[in-house]
Parts: C-alpha cells; sequence; structure tokens
C-alpha cells in the first residue's frame, strides 16, 4: 500500500508533541485503550504502521511481517490481546533491530523484557508472559487493524509515549503536525495566564455551562 | 464544611508513617481498593480531601473543584472508575499546582504523565488514558465519596504512597497518629525481636491458633 | 518432602539464563500465569520452593511457613488470587531475610513495598494491597499448588525475573540447565546470523509453512 | 439499631415499582454495582438490611447473622467480592427460610444454586462457586458495608429485581414510595404521550440541549 | 447515508441462518466481541444500522438517535463498554417499538429489563445497571462505530441470536446470504456423514495436518 | 491410560449428589473456579474425563479428541481461557453426540449455543464467542491438564451442573460416592434439625469460635 512517508523531522515533531497533544490536535480520535503501554516508561516512538493481522499465541506471522516491513515502520500487530503469550521476544528483537524498524505495537504480550528495555527497542503493549507461541497460524499483513476501538490502517502514523498510543491517518500528518503546534502554543499561552492567576474556569469559558448547572 | 484542618507537622508524620502503617494503626479501616496507585511509585502525599462526585468522561466538575479548593487540599475525585478517559492532564496540573493543591486522588484515568511526574504533583490512579472527555456533565463538590469500598469525606485526611490510598476521618487524626507512632515503636521492638532470633510465630501469639489447628 | 538441592551455581545460572529461557529449554511448560510479576522489575530470584496453601485475607500459615522453611528456599504461597488483602508486609519480611528466605511468590498481593524493594527482598505477586489479614485460617504447608496453570511442588525451583516466573522440576534441573545453556548458544548463534543479515524466517525454518499458507 | 420498620404494603408497593424506579425517584443514588444479580431473574427482594461485614471464604459470620437477623430482614453480606468460595449455601438456605428471613444479598458467591431457586429464596450475588469456606474469621454485624459504591446501613430497606439492587435510606422510604408512584404516574403520561406519537425529544424536553450541540 | 434497505425476506433469512453460519460464510469477519449477549437468549435481530457514537453515562444522543431512525432499523449504540450507567430504559424501548425500530445493540448496560423482556424488543448488550445517565453529551449519529475490533458502518445489516452479534457490511448481503445458504447445505451434508459414521477428521481433510503434527 | 471405568449407577448417583456435596465429600478439592458454567443451567453431567490441552483459537485438536474418545468419555478441553473464539459449535456438537461423548467441559467458549441447548448436549464453559479458529495448532490428548487451580487426570471423574464442575481422582470414586451419601444424610438429619427449631450455631458446633471472638 503506497503512502508518501513521513520525513524524520515529522516523526521527531510526534514524539515531542506526545500522543495526547496530537491526540486532542486530530479531533479526539485515534487513541488505542489505556491497557496499550510502552514496557519502558520513558519511550518515545513515531512511525508508519506495518499492519498485522494475526492469531493468539502464534508468531508466524510476527516472522512473517519482520521480513516484509521497510526500515522505520512500526510493526503494529493485532495478536487478540491474549496474555498467556508472548508472541515477541529477544530473537524478533533482534532481527527487526537489525532491519531498522522503529518499534512495536502489540495487542497482547511480549517476553524478554530485560533485553528489550536494554537495547532501548520500543515496545508498545498488554503486559509480558514468558509463555511461548506456535508457528503455525496464518494471518495477514498490510491490512486495517482494529486495538481498542482504533482502526489502524497500513502506512498510518503511530505515536507512542507513556501515556499510550495514538494513530494519525497518513493523509491527515501534515495537517495534525499543523493543529498539534496550535494546540501547544494555546497551551502555551493557557499556561501563562494561569501562572498570572487567570482560573481555567475563566480560560476555557465553562462559566456558562457551570451557570447553567447552577453552580458559580 | 469546616473543619480544622491538619498541621504541616501532621502530614509530614503521616507521610513519613506511612499508608499502611495509619491502615493497621486505626484498626484496618480506611484503605482504598488495591487499583488505586501512584504514577510514580515514589512520591508520598498527604492532606485535607476536597471531594468531587462527576460522571465519567467528563471534567467540567474537575475544572470548578480546582477553582473551589483550598491550598493543601488533596482532589479526590470519584469518576466511577471509567478507565478509557482521562479527564485530569496538564492544564489541570499546573491549574492545581499554581493554586497550591497537594494532590490528586480520582478514580479513574488521567493523562499527560510524563509532565504530571516531571512536575511531582502527585498523582493517584488506575491508570493512564490518553482520551478526552466532554465539559457538560453537573456534578458535587464537597460531599462524601466512594472509591473501592472507603468512604471519603470532605475534610478527612488522605494519605498515599507506593502502597496505595488510606482515609483518615479528620476528627480521629490525632488519635490515628498517635497509635501509628505506638504501632512504630511496638514493630521497632519486633524487628529488633526478630534479629535476635525469635520468630514471628512467638512475637505475635500465634502458638495457641496454630495448636488448635493442629500444627506446631 | 526431601530432595537434594540446588547447588549456589545452578541458581546462579538460571538466573543470568532468565525465566523465558528456561521455560522454553524445558519444553514451554512451568510458566506461571502473566499476572504474577515482580514489584521491583530488576529484580533476580532462583530458589527451591517452599509450598504454602492457605486461605484468601489470612497470614496464620506464612508466619507458619516461614518458621518451617530452610535457608535458601522461596516461599511460594497460594493466596487464592485475591487482591483485596496484602498478607506479606515488613514484618515478614524483616524474619523471613532474618531466616535466609530467598524470596517469595505469592498469589495475591503484599504491602509495604517501598521497605521491601529498599531492603532487596525478592517478592512476586498481583499488585498491593495495603488491607489487613486476619490469623484464623487453617492451611498446608508443603503440597503442590497451583498458580495460573502450573503446578508447583515442594522442592521444585522457582525462577523468576522481569518476565515472570518459571517453575522446573527439581528432578529435571541438571538436564534443564544443559539445555537452557544449549540452547543459549543456539540462540547466540542465530544473533549472529541475524547481524550478518539471515532473516529469521530462513533461520527459523518457516518458509515451508509460509509457503503452505500461500505466503512468501 | 432500632427503626421502624416497612410495612407489608411498603414492600409489595416496592417489588412492583421495581429497583429502577425507585432508584430514580429518590434522586439516582442506592444503586449496587451492575454485578450484583438475582441468581433466578424473575425473583423480586424487598426487606429491611441486617448487615454482615466478613472475611471472603469464611461463613463463621453468616451462621452468626442467620442467628441475630429478624423475620423480613435481608441479610446484606459484604463478603468483599471474592469470587472462589460460595460461603452460603442450602443449609444456611434452611436455616434462613425457616427463621423468615427474606433474602440475601451478597458481595460474593453462593453454592446450592439449583436448590435455592427451587426453594424461591430471593438470592442476589456476583454468581455462583462450589469452593468451600472456613468457620474462622471475625467478623461484625449491624455496622454500615459498602457494596459496589452503594453504602448500605443497618435497617435501610434493600430492593432487588432482575435489574440489580438499590437501597433506601430507612428513613426515607415513605417520601421515596411517594416520589416513586408520581414518578410512575408522570412515566404513564409519557407512555400515552408516545403512543401518540409524542417524540421523548419533546416529552423530555431535550430540544434546547440538542440545540446547543447544533443537532435538530 | 443511502443504502437500499434489506428485504423482508432477507432479514428472515439472516435470522434463521442464525449469526455464527454468516459469520463464517462471510469469511469469519464481522464478530462482535464475546461480551455483547441479548439479554432474552431466545430472540433473533436483524435489520440495518443505525449507528450512534455517544459518551458513557449520558443518552442524549439515544433520544436523538431514536428521533432519527427509520422504521426497521437496528440502533447501534457505542456507549464505550461502561457498565456502571443504563442509557436505555423502558421509556426508550416504548419510543422505539412505536416507531417501528427492529431492535438496540448497544456497548454497555441497559435498565428496565423485566418490561424489555416482556414486551419482546430485542436488545443485546453487555449488561444491566439500574444507574441513570446525564442528558447533557455531545455525539454524532450515523457515523462508523466500533464494538470489540468489529467497525460497524451506517446501513450495515445486524444479525444478533445467542451466541451474539455479528455485522454484513450492506453491498455484501446478497452474496453473503448465498454463501451462508451454501454453507448450510454444505453442514447438512457433512450432518448426513456424521450420522453415517465418517469422522470429522476425514469429512473436514484434516488427516494431513494431523500427519504434519505426528498424529493419527 | 487405561482405569476402571464409573459404572452407569455411579454416574447417576452423581448427577444426583451434585457438584457441591461431591466437592466438601472429597476433602473441600477438585472444585474448577467460578467462570465455568453450563451454558444450559438445568443440565447434569458425570463421566470419566478425556483430556485435550490445545492452544486458544484453534481446534484441530478436538477434532482429533473427539476421534480418540471413547463413549461416555466427557472432554475436558483446556482452550487457555481465551475468549474470542468458539472453538467447539454444532458440528462438533453432532459428531460427539454419535459418537456416544457425553458432555463438553471447556477452558474456552463455544459457539451454536441454541443448537447444543436444542440437542441436548451438556457444555460447560466459560461463554459463548461467534469467532472462529485455525485448524493448525499441535497439542496433546491423554494428559493432565489444569482449569482454574484443579489438574484434570485423563481417567478422573468430572462432575456438573449449574453451581459449575468438580473433580474426582478416579481412584477415589467410590469412597467419595459413600462420603458424599453419608454428608448427604447427615445433612438431611440437620434438615429435620432446622426446621425443629435448632440453630446453625449450634448444629455445626460454632459457639466455641464465636465465643473466642466475643461474640455468642
Amino acid at each position: 500500500m503506497a503512502s508518501i512517508r513521513p520525513s524524520p523531522e515529522q516523526l521527531k515533531q510526534l514524539r515531542e508533541l506526545g500522543a495526547a497533544t496530537v491526540y486532542e490536535a486530530q479531533g479526539a480520535k485515534g487513541a488505542l485503550d489505556h491497557g496499550m503501554k510502552p514496557i519502558d516508561p520513558g519511550v518515545r516512538l513515531a512511525g508508519p504502521a506495518f499492519t498485522v493481522d494475526c492469531r493468539p499465541a502464534d508468531n508466524l506471522m510476527l516472522h512473517y511481517a519482520v521480513s516484509k516491513a521497510q526500515p522505520g515502520d512500526v510493526l503494529v500487530v493485532d495478536a487478540k490481546a491474549f496474555m498467556e503469550a508472548g508472541p515477541w521476544g529477544d530473537v524478533l528483537t533482534l532481527q527487526a533491530m537489525h532491519l531498522g524498524i522503529a518499534g512495536l505495537v502489540i495487542n497482547g504480550c511480549v517476553r524478554d523484557a530485560n533485553l528489550i528495555i536494554e537495547l532501548g527497542f520500543p515496545v508498545f503493549c498488554r503486559g509480558l508472559s514468558i509463555k511461548g507461541t506456535g508457528k503455525n497460524q496464518p494471518g495477514r499483513v498490510d491490512v486495517p487493524v482494529t486495538i481498542g476501538d482504533a482502526v489502524i490502517r497500513p502506512g498510518d502514523i503511530v505515536l507512542g509515549d507513556r501515556d499510550g498510543v495514538v494513530v494519525v491517518p497518513h493523509n491527515e500528518l501534515e495537517s495534525v503536525i499543523a493543529s498539534s503546534l496550535a494546540r501547544e502554543e494555546k497551551e502555551s499561552g493557557q499556561r501563562q495566564a494561569i501562572e498570572q492567576g487567570v482560573l481555567t474556569v475563566e480560560l476555557l469559558g465553562l462559566t456558562e455551562a457551570l451557570r447553567r448547572l447552577g453552580l458559580q
């Protein structure tokens, strides 16, 4: 699925803006559910999605996907939220890093977390499981997948940090970054106002809503 | 709801005593459930509760509450344990810190965790969620709220650390601190005894209970 | 239940090999479920199991078990996965450390986590709970217990790290270590191959499986 | 804790009004969480609460409570939401029915469900568990307990049906029944209006709220 | 969003085929998660989706949606899986039935279940909750919504029975029914074969797969 | 694994005794967790276990197992508690009934529940899922499996009813039935005593335990 890939500059901007800001800036959409978190809370990840739709407890499609992804891609894997298997571990991490893959977002668990953190490979997942997997099940790559209630399409830009993961449609990237920067600037103004003693109730224009409820 | 506020010394004592000790010292009551945890495990929080009863996925009442709380207050928010919204983030954190609010205990999620941790604002919650909220729903402040099976009344003293959160009725504060210190001293004696080789079975007088069960 | 105890050298080897490697090397068995995790993610624990089968929210049997375990033992406690009680805390930690107990694996929660981490006592559990317990219920020690779907027998070797916990039958320890080392060596070869550009699809012989699925 | 007990007529009215109506009529409060349900969905229960605060997996206090409750009482038991024990079964059911106890609301599981349903004893709980319990733990009766986020005080009126359970403070019973009947009448008018083609948007005066949101 | 609506004949066929058959016949896709179930297990529901994306614990958009849906529509509501509110009850049921709405699929809870079942209005949901809702929050109708990992678009055909809910893209309806009927016929042949003593291992051609695994 | 099979009379006795009675009679062991329930609550199942250890979301091993089980066997399948797949449905039900298999206990979900109930095939599981499965994964039959914390060995006797499932070691069957009948008789005496006004506190000898706690 051909699409213009984000520039290094854009990815850097995204990582600095952070997932929550980008989520709001693009109209409060695209966030994965709260259960998807980095195994190393300090990492920040941004890149285009290379998607994998596979079955739980089997990593045949993960090996396949790694061999098909491009450098800079983020593997986005729907492993069906099954918690009692770790289909991704040290070998796949080394393979992925060797091939220049930017990181992993997996709807499921991983293992070998000490090594993954030590190597600095960004992984977002539901937890850690030691349990092994088969290498037998079919699956699909480069197709839309759903995690939480977010649909991730191949080439969509994935952004993750401590708060979780948000997805930006690839054809909206430019405008979303622009909106995010505008939001940042607006929030910067709000921060100043707060420091000068303005209450958020005024700052965000909530007086009317509160009055309607008989408050304020 | 007027009540004599805890002194800085009392709050310092509470933070040093820790939530588990205070819980036991006041008769094994007042602990919130195990799902309420600090986003930065190293923080310690103590202060009188300013309570908020609101609906899930809406933070109008949080903005209102921040504007009504006193410096030193801990906001205690029942956001109904809904996990897919982060009604508290950077703007509210800055506002709260500017107003001298001591910290937040929220039955729900927050976002902008990197900034919150960096600023050192103590937050106890159920998790992190990027997802946004409305600013439309009514709610109440300064009323009793329930989190887990603990009822928190306005002015109750909230104490949180890595183990979780415990609540002390404000009119019991003095006696609870006294009991906690007594318990600390007793435990200090127990520690010495343990180091001298006394078994906890003897130390805690469990021999009789074990004998009744045919053990020992 | 008499059994030859593992040597310090064997335990050191296990800690270095890690739980995931040992799990695979012994035939993908013996892993506790994903919910059992260290409270300090950096810790590594290995030792023979001294098992405890007890009821939720009661720690009489824990005090009894500590008094019966041998130095070097890992207490493996089935507290029935109840989350709203912390039957293990500071006093039991001090007692256990004084007696040379190697660590704790508990199907339930603990408290006083700050102290436990500070003292460096390895604890694997489901979470942290402030809530206290009774000292009344019967139970059994030195019997098989089940956590997740893993059965742990007295004397089995318990190995835990960031990924979780795996159990090695004590009469298989020698061969499992040998298999683990062999696996390590094989993986070391795989790492070199990966660095030289071999794909895991080839390395692990997945081409045939992929072809059968119409891929590759 | 002495309180005027509800009359048979009042209890009959409550059972006919149903839990959801009474909940709304008393100001949208007092509902237990959604996990508390009748084991026989057709059953309806109303009566004053005789409360029990006990530990999980132990039913000593249940036997005690049954012997202390009055005919017509509803036992309201906080067994701490532990799912792997059934502290209530056939013997306690027979005992309770013999003593004229009206029913059971338990924050936990029960067993012998076939018999309970066959005998027509109303039980509201979280599920069914075969697993047995001890008879060792202390507890308290006739004290406020919390289930979900509802506080139930001794003598409060408990009302349960297929939708779940709601609690009415005993000193508000008369006014709550009055409000419920008024609400019923109002809803009866609404039903007629709906049948005559009026939309609920008009009926409930939602036009303004929708207009504010740019809808309608 | 204009689309050719399914004929009564097609809907009847779907209801008779059942959700599991249609799911398989359309290529093992479109099933909502296992938590979405009928409150009356005997009901069968089929119809085109009129979708609602709303916030948890607020039913303003439900009243709006009912007023906009067409007779025969199935309301498909994403109420964000929040369990502690019942945004749909008796009034909305009566309104919906009066307007000829075919049924409700809601990612959340409902209340007044006795009346809903008595009236025979088909409702698929996650559970029952007495708790009330606001009428304040914005939302959207006639947009794609996600429940479980299934995306439901306006006009897609929704099919529900005891097993759960499956969604058929409206432009695939004809072919899906054809495939389903073909599958039914094939299964009918399989049933006969089974009755004549053929094993499913042969019938489904699993001998080769088993041989590869060293079985059979 | 050869073992003397239970007689029809023994199985009948077990079904009449019920799971809870047998669980208690054999020393409060062998119960599966509370999540394992019959899809038709009225059903009663007893028979020797034919065990299957398989991966989630794959039913190759189920087809294999059905072809290897003996008439009267209960298939006991560990499908790893994965909820988003229904590896057992109409075809396997028909096959199993044709071969005289007595019923199914599966640590996972099933589908085609309407047909299964209509045919009267006893199924105990965690829920219903429409979602399909692969036919690719290896597994094992006739080996010990674990569900909840109960280990089920091939040939163990499985007993299920509305309360859930309990497992009797096959070499204990005779004595367990004897103990169960004795327990029944004892309970029958207790019932009479209760009807004559004896309190369970006396009947079960709880006076001493209550006195120790300062009650009674």
